[in-house]
């Protein structure tokens, strides 16, 4: 693979896992830009990552030791910041916007020309987007304009760049249909179309997500860019290959109630003997699938990318087909092979979401670019394993959700 | 009727129209909202109303003695910025956060409760959003974020107000099935179930009103708001009954290329000898209504408020199965009528869209509420009779579009 890859979001758990996962398999460079806003707002709901983590100068630095490879760059950039905004806060320091260059997307995309751009850098929590109204507007705000300031900027600086786009199963709700990869053929009242599924998003994160999708869409289709958009599941996970050489290498992991995601948060629960919690009646399903499934994820896109002009969708998940208090069994029973003894407690859910539904999500797509995904099972014992030597670290208080939807 | 009704975007084409239609036949007050920006994005692009228009304080002074009622009154706010926000830039003049209570969108809906909220206050035009990624990221931020703080305070301070707001049939695209109003019955792989209508806008400005549909289905879902979303056809017209009785009750009346619609261009063509000018094929078909129609409607939605905790659709359109050439020709047949020669030019098309294209908009509900509409012949020629002491101030070369959507 001899690709310019630009990461949106690199400082993130998932963003920092791809910059080692595509940086050891690329011969050219892999940049990451992160406004680290991520850091900030964990601990603005005083919760912090279980495993203590690096600054992104650091990490790349341990990255050069460890894998003898000087690929990686990090640049401090807020993508929905224009060049121009950014020169006049700096006029004095600065005296012409060539010097801007590593400050702004704009100047990263016109010195670098990136063959992919790899987007991830929304804020990716439901429950911090219900917090307040102005959680909820700065959501939509930094996602949206965020992707719309990338869009209008590819077209005009890299418009034969590959974007491959974050979004989230929960962009489709859960409707009572199967759920196809983007679009779908439909009969009504005697005519056809092929048109975008139904968006049902659950909470003002997830329509942020559905806002930057129908915008990605738009902007193909009358700029002829080339886009590949995830809707990504829950993803679980600890370790990547990468990231386990050294501890220094570590991404974060959330488990609280605010930015720590299901299996994440069930696994932590085992671990310190607080009960599992599955949201009321727990016939909730969802599609998941392990942290290095989502790196092969990228690097199949990359190496499969759309023709020009060409906007797909891929589901991205591998397991979708047990209710969350099923997940939860699954937990304990690993759980208690580790020597805990976890136990389930449903508690209110906090959520305005069906308890109880159908839920068949379409993936043949991701199985036909040939992705082999990890054992559910043996990843989730792989969790317990690789978050013992931060057991001491765990702030039980922190776990359970506070925000409620109402 | 006697409500509280409060209109959002009271200043524009047809909130001013609204303000006077409801003020004169409610019993309660009718109290306006706007930014004035209207009149400010206007002259940006050198454009100007052919009518003259007054201001809001002095349209309501004639108002109240053309039509001896005193229910009117006018606040200019932003509705995206919040009352802390306000506050913070005035503390310096006002030392308690009461004095701010006709300055902030919050401060209007603590103060008053209104019983009906009319939402007008988004930002109209397509090719404006399509400008530059300023004027897109502006529109989302604009429309968006205004919806979102609405919806957000309604929840806090006035949950049984039935919303009314203002979406459009652009949301929908061209699809090449029939348009329901809103959602639909389909069957897919063999199950069931009722779907939000898949959303095609095609522009940044018809997705941020689809994003604010979005918004509103969910706060309606969770917070079982009740809201009347209107999906609005191309207004046209000049005036309305109570614009008539005095010059200086005027509505605005746009005919550039940038906030003038179909319609109302093509007469204002036809009365300065430039050719009318579909764009491309000119097969586009599109849903219209006189502007006369739309205030009936509003009046019949308030009349007929939906359920606690409803969130219901209406396709608000009464004309529709005339293509734009169709309609260039019609308008040029009644010019004739009046004594102009307007003669049929397409141009390039500045827009992507289907030029030729199936169209059937389901409008079965107004119908059912007892709309009778405005006859469009009559109506068009009608507008030749209204511009006509303005036809002296029509600038020829604001007229043809100049934003390109490539």
């Amino acid at each position: 693979m001899k690709e310019k890859i630009l990461i949106l979001g690199a400082d993130g758990y998932i963003g920092w896992s791809l910059m080692m996962y595509l940086g050891i398999r690329n011969q050219g460079p892999v940049i990451g830009i992160d406004d680290l806003s991520r850091r900030r707002i964990v601990k603005e709901v005083n919760a912090k990552s279980l495993i203590p983590i690096k600054s992104m100068d650091k990490r790349i630095k341990v990255y050069q030791k460890v894998f003898n490879k000087k690929n990686l760059t990090f640049h401090h950039i807020d993508i929905t910041r224009s060049r121009q905004e950014i020169f006049n806060e700096n006029k004095s320091i600065f005296c012409s916007t060539d010097m801007m260059s590593n400050r702004s997307l704009e100047g990263i995309l016109v010195e670098h020309i990136p063959s992919v751009i790899i987007h991830l850098a929304q804020m990716p929590s439901a429950p911090y987007s219900m917090k307040s109204l102005e959680h909820a507007a700065w959501t939509t705000k930094n996602n949206v304009i965020g992707n719309l300031n990338l869009l209008w900027l590819m077209k005009e600086f890299c418009p034969n760049t590959h974007l491959i786009k974050m979004g989230t199963m929960g962009e489709f709700g859960t409707p009572n249909i199967d759920i196809p990869e983007g679009f779908f053929e439909i009969e009504y009242k005697g005519r056809k179309d092929t048109l975008p599924f139904p968006r049902q998003a659950g909470s003002f994160y997830h329509w942020a997500k559905v806002f930057e999708s129908q915008h990605t869409f738009f902007a193909n289709k009358i700029w002829g860019l080339k886009a590949t958009d995830l809707m990504q599941g829950v993803v679980y996970g600890v370790t990547t290959d990468e990231s386990k050489k050294d501890s220094r290498l570590a991404s974060r992991f959330d488990y609280d109630g605010v930015f720590g995601t299901a299996m994440n948060r069930f696994v932590v629960q085992a671990m310190c003997d607080e009960p599992l919690t599955p949201f009321g009646k727990g016939g909730q399903t969802r599609g998941f699938l392990n942290i290095k499934d989502s790196m092969k994820c990228f690097e199949l896109y990359i190496k499969n990318p759309p023709k020009k002009g060409e906007y797909r969708i891929f589901n991205q998940i591998v397991e979708q087909h047990r209710t969350v208090t099923e997940l939860a069994e699954m937990v304990k029973r690993i759980g208690e092979t580790k020597g805990y003894k976890p136990v389930i407690q449903s508690i209110d859910n906090p959520r305005v979401e069906m308890e109880e539904h159908y839920y068949n999500v379409e993936t043949s797509k991701l199985i036909g670019l040939g992705l082999e995904p990890c054992d559910f099972e043996e990843e989730i014992g792989r969790m317990f394993n690789d978050l013992k030597p931060y057991a001491h670290r765990i702030k039980k208080e922190i776990i359970r959700p506070k925000i409620n939807w109402r």
